[in-house]
């Protein structure tokens, strides 16, 4: 249990080579690290009811609790547009909202307003930007970011920071980074209430920059840290480069997130380089479009060759999906747009990711997590 | 259990006016009558996974089994084209395909070749047909329908019968009624292997015509007697009329089962006629639609006088959307296109539906089902 006067509790339970097995703690329960967070973008997780969510590991008896979500991703974007914080708070805030009684993390929606948002002005105070959906005119700065996420009610909320496209000159990112550093200041002056508040490293792929964001982020008092900026645009490899780097510039009694990354690969990668948790929209994103993600690798679940297919999706996997069905059928959803295709993708996608974690948990326990690492990715690579 | 010779069972346990409590056996379990199955069109209860389905009725601890489904129906037409029964058969019947151990009825196809699929020619030997979907040919008879029904695996399968649209002339409803007098004796000459098989009684809104065909088809050596060729667009009185004149001509000792009805409302006035078995793809469509039944009346979840709506959907429901979550979230997944939405609706309009069944069975059974209906329909209407 978190003690009152404490937003988040954080505990180094080992480590093998940099990776490290740690423990969150928050009002609402720990999170186990490394974690996967699935992203809930406005309140839901799309395609699963919160829960079916909270079941996915007991939904089959002979599986084991430990691949259970500890903790998902809102949007805060997307929910100051809809429904609006106002509502949300009058609603008892997000957890009741959406009847989930696990921890919240939410972005501080810098990375919407910069890729979504019709951008009309960013002035040192913060930045007005037109909403996607009608383009009535909105306002966010590092108070008003903090002040909707503890309105929410999170557990765990983000530094309102810029967040540069790839591509942008070191002087332009170098701007950019330091306009994040003055608003990770506001943003750490303007925390009230039970939220925990977690500082931005920006940079893009600079590392001088990077390592300058880091020592900067790093001497504040936040909660945690945060690499931004990633999968923007960035070649695969840079994007890799940039987190090896900047992870072990991390204080080591903090957690270390890097927002929006990635795929199985880039996780385990992430991993390795010492970091604690991972979101992204690509599991239940890919599973909406089909793209499945098993132990040899990733699957179209259209194509012609599953239409007979009786096998499950993946043979190792404990999902109630590779449990209950066959690919053969999977196919024939997918292909005739049934909603239960999406649900029962989603399941899967996102039972794999926070499965994998699962494993690399132990892996780390067992001081073993290099060779688990090889061979996950000597099979991905074998279909 | 049912024995290896016969293919259907049913008991009639109790009376109340013309109220019937029965259970039929089934190779995949008992059904308690009066009951509505859910449709499965392509194999799949829109919305939900075989594995939610199941378990409708034990995702919250408090609640009793006794609404969960116990069949469901799948069409044959859509199945028949998608994925088609060489495939359905070859990965081991319809119960397999989907993962459900429970029981399945499958319509003939006649209703879907009569309302969906352009009609190339009605011969006395079957209907030629072009799909919907890419208008390839295909061909229905008496023979076909119950061979590809059996061949899926089916508990209960339907005789093939013409189902004319509602407004044609006594004449031209008198050939139709014949015709499928005609194709139930060649369905039934038809039947192998272990499916059930039900005939099917039509003659649109014309009572002799309905006699007729009532007596015709109870004389025959089915397993049970549908009532056909209702809410094919008649008015709504003629529809009732028709239902409770028809119902009590139909033999006592078998199930009767009334096609494609309908509201709640219509469903205990079939249960008043006599009527044991009911399908509609209403509480499944309206769910989509975001049209939710609750105990005081329909709703529109989209009004905005559900924003900020606290209360569950239905009060007195014991479903896991009404256990879970508000009006107001399913509001906003609703307006905002969130998948969720239509899994979350359509627990409850099935629930709904399924609970409402198993309270007409413990009226019936403790012969109050009139006092049961009149108080369901004047709190229907209360809101």
């Amino acid at each position: 249990m978190l003690s009152a006067e404490k937003r988040l509790g954080f505990e180094l339970l080992a480590t093998d080579g940099s990776a490290r097995l740690g423990r969150i703690t928050t009002r609402h329960g720990v999170i186990d690290t490394p974690v996967f967070m699935p992203v809930g973008t406005l309140a839901s997780v799309k395609g699963l009811t919160t829960y079916q969510l909270k079941s996915l590991s007991t939904q089959h008896s002979a599986v084991s609790t430990e691949s259970a979500p500890q903790v998902i991703l809102n949007n805060t974007y997307h929910l100051m547009l809809r429904p609006g914080v106002d509502l949300i708070e009058r609603l008892g805030g997000v957890h009741k909202f959406m009847s989930w009684d696990r921890a919240v993390l939410s972005d501080s929606g810098g990375f919407q307003v910069f890729s979504l948002a019709a951008i009309r002005k960013i002035r040192e105070e913060g930045v007005e930007f037109g909403s996607h959906i009608d383009g009535s005119p909105h306002f966010l700065s590092p108070e008003r970011s903090v002040e909707i996420q503890t309105r929410m009610g999170v557990d765990i909320a983000m530094a309102f920071d810029e967040c540069p496209p790839y591509g942008l000159s070191r002087a332009d990112v170098e701007k950019s980074v330091a306009l994040t550093d003055r608003w990770a200041r506001r943003s750490l002056a303007a925390r009230s209430g039970g939220s925990a508040l977690f500082g931005i490293v920006q940079g893009g792929v600079y590392s001088d920059l990077r390592k300058w964001s880091a020592q900067e982020i790093s001497s504040l008092d936040f909660d945690g840290i945060a690499i931004g900026g990633l999968s923007v645009g960035e070649p695969k490899d840079s994007m890799l480069e940039t987190m090896g780097l900047t992870a072990p510039l991390l204080p080591s009694d903090r957690p270390r997130y890097v927002m929006g990354v990635g795929t199985p690969e880039d996780l385990l990668e992430g991993v390795a380089a010492g970091v604690d948790m991972f979101d992204c929209v690509m599991p239940t994103r890919n599973a909406r479009n089909g793209s499945l993600f098993t132990s040899r690798g990733k699957i179209a679940i259209k194509n012609a060759r599953f239409a007979a297919d009786e096998s499950p999706l993946d043979p190792i996997c404990s999902c109630v999906t590779c449990r209950t069905v066959s690919r053969a059928y999977l196919r024939h959803l997918y292909v005739n747009d049934e909603i239960a295709a999406m649900v029962y993708n989603t399941i899967h996608n996102v039972w794999f990711y926070l499965d994998l974690m699962r494993k690399v948990r132990q892996s780390i326990a067992s001081k073993s997590f290099g060779s688990f690492r090889d061979s996950f990715l000597s099979r991905m690579e074998s279909e």
